[in-house]
């Protein structure tokens, strides 16, 4: 007979999820490792930066007082006492009507007070020494970066938490961090379930598809934080595939199957888990597509089974198993939300929220995003293209061209917390 | 003495580079392994999808005629004759009032024109015969998905040059691509300049610097697409160095350099650029920060000389080395340019382009560019945050808060081709 299964909101599905939820274990890497990871440790300075006075520009470092005078009709004559390489420092300290010849980011040496750049200057030799013209007074402090006027030494600089990106590798090389304390990606297995599924490299056959749930979530894993690990498919046996599970539960933090999940007698997934006394936090979900996300806890264990259609696959991983991973990392782990113009009719109404595939398009300065492909939950190759949901609350409207409507970025890092996601499914009803 | 050098145009800077901007091989990594790289072919649909017509849901395919006259008052009853799952066929023709029970993906039987949901249905056994009780009449076409709706036979589904993110990788799987065609990364060698400079895990000296442009090119190289080589710090001697460059341009194919690139007199790039023969394209561009960028050909191979200071570094790589890197892979290896309000006010004129290190912000479908830090060449901690370089022509005037400006996109893949870039350029006279 038919199981009737309830729908519940997918803020409550949500919530559910992330009770389950678990923080990284922190680990080192290398910094030539480290881009794409997230960092355990606030990032903190062991030092001002820049550590001392130091010139912008390759020039002369001189007293600003000796040159208060100077004009183009009457310029100021000062010597040249030394010449500093950067990473060079001058012991002494520099009198009156001298300059030191110093090169970009050198330390400016004691006594000076400004720089004049090299191309202001004339420079000759006479006696055998070395004198340099100035044809302008020099302000105090010209053409120097302070100490600490970057950075305070023991300040924060980035959270614990942050997706380490090309700048953040900066940061972390200018403070010494030669291993970079960063939170292990976990371990997410991938189960795909369906006697339809043919392996990527098999010929068509009648009634048959190629698998390409498992490609797609390899890609979507990684794109979260963690490290895809494929489990092939199902076995046609259920013992069999009772088995498959268990020995996965144990081999892997989260585990993922596709397909599997209707309500159909083909679908093996709800029997393994009442046979794993699995405790079933919901199976249906008021939303499309996606609407039969089965997600269970098998002994502090999260397993995701994701339907097997392919966009209902996407966006159940994105909205139930994705947050679940970057929580491991970050206190930030939803997507973020950002408020769009809808580029797109949908007159009709829907009980169900909608999560429709689109494109970011930018148009002087306002934000709109395009639905892509026809919006059908079987339309592979409009998955191809999105980099966002655009969010449709369900209810009793439509919604319109030019509309403001929600749209959720894919490819964002940054994330948003609990309550900002809160904030604005509140919004929208959700 | 000092040589003097003459700024040239942003514009004419990165025509003059890509005109030495090479084409990538074509070779095949695994599906699993395509993630992040781009397409070296146009992705063709081998078959039709879906390949046969499909129900969507799990059901009783039927032949809508038979529900014509259905209702509430007076069901129709069908005959169950069959039972066949995802993957599996029927053989024979369904005949008049008779239905066969199907899986969600499953092929429609001859004959069968509509499919009921499995919950829409009473379902009972009678004198050994399983029948179904239908309440309404079934459109014709009703829950089936038609063989190529998604996509003909033949289509170009992506283009070749395409970034593969988790949606192309299912479609990869979907037409059969067990190995994908990708463009090879180009190496690209990292050198670090500059006596001033320590090794990461090295403690602070007076007068020195830990090295960070060397680590925030890894990052940056491998986000525009080619696999960082790491070549270490240069040498304090001339021949040395110059070695280092001749060896370093023969296992690489593109080679950078941070640091010695101004006319100070200890900077070596100069002068081995001169003893290697080398073409330089240009060593002073109208753009700030990054206007001491030189590059250069070398027997056709590019040499980026980046400063030495982290922002000019950043932003010289930005403009003119990562086109070099995606035209290896794409058509549109320019990054992408969008219309934002500016979120900061820049109220002194300068006669150099400025590129700010910015984050977007999304206000009520509105994009604002807020500059982060405060944009001196030398503040490496505001590298971390930013996501967009603010452009600001460079000219009499300041600019101002809410102004509309163009932002470059640094975390974008889809790119924009020479005619979008040179457009944006016009309007902004750079």
């Amino acid at each position: 007979m038919v199981e009737i299964r309830t729908p519940i909101e997918v803020n409550d599905a949500i919530k559910h999820v992330m009770e389950f939820a678990k923080k990284g274990e922190k680990i080192y890497v290398s910094l030539e490792e480290s881009h794409g990871y997230f960092l355990a440790e606030d990032l903190i300075s062991d030092h001002p930066v820049p550590p001392f006075n130091r010139t912008r520009y390759d020039g002369f470092a001189v007293r600003a007082v000796d040159t208060e005078k100077a004009s183009q009709e009457h310029p100021v004559e000062l010597e040249v006492v030394a010449e500093i390489g950067a990473g060079s420092v001058f012991g002494k300290e520099v009198g009156d009507q001298e300059a030191v010849r110093i090169m970009t980011g050198a330390e400016i040496p004691p006594g000076c007070d400004a720089v004049v750049m090299l191309e202001e200057v004339t420079e000759w030799k006479r006696e055998g020494k070395t004198v340099i013209e100035i044809t302008r007074k020099l302000d105090h402090l010209e053409n120097i970066t302070l100490k600490g006027e970057d950075t305070k030494k023991g300040e924060v600089l980035v959270k614990k938490g942050t997706y380490i990106n090309p700048g953040i590798m900066a940061v972390l090389a200018t403070f010494g961090y030669k291993k970079v304390p960063v939170t292990k990606k976990p371990r997410v297995g991938i189960i795909s379930t369906g006697s339809e599924l043919l392996p990527v490299d098999a010929p068509l056959e009648p009634g048959k598809i190629r698998d390409s749930n498992a490609y797609m979530l390899i890609g979507q894993i990684e794109r979260a934080g963690a490290t895809p690990v494929s489990l092939g498919q199902f076995a046609d046996d259920f013992e069999l595939c009772y088995q498959q599970i268990v020995d996965a539960l144990e081999n892997v933090d989260i585990l993922l199957t596709t397909g599997g999940v209707s309500v159909g007698d083909y679908d093996y997934i709800p029997a393994i888990l009442e046979k794993l006394n699995a405790n079933v936090l919901f199976n249906k979900i008021r939303m499309r597509p996606g609407s039969v996300t089965t997600v269970a806890e098998v002994d502090g264990k999260l397993l995701f089974g994701l339907s097997g259609n392919p966009s209902s696959c996407y966006v159940g991983f994105e909205i139930f198993a994705r947050p679940v991973i970057r929580y491991y990392h970050t206190d930030k782990p939803f997507l973020q939300k950002i408020q769009v113009a809808l580029g797109g009719e949908f007159a009709n109404s829907n009980p169900f929220h909608r999560f429709v595939r689109g494109k970011l398009h930018f148009e002087e300065g306002n934000v709109v995003a395009n639905p892509v492909g026809l919006d059908k939950p079987n339309i592979v190759t409009s998955l191809a293209e999105a980099n966002v949901l655009i969010l449709l609350p369900g209810g009793e409207i439509g919604y319109h061209q030019r509309e403001k409507v929600t749209a959720i970025l894919l490819d964002e890092q940054s994330g948003s917390t609990w309550e900002d996601w809160l904030n604005d499914l509140e919004e929208c009803n959700l």
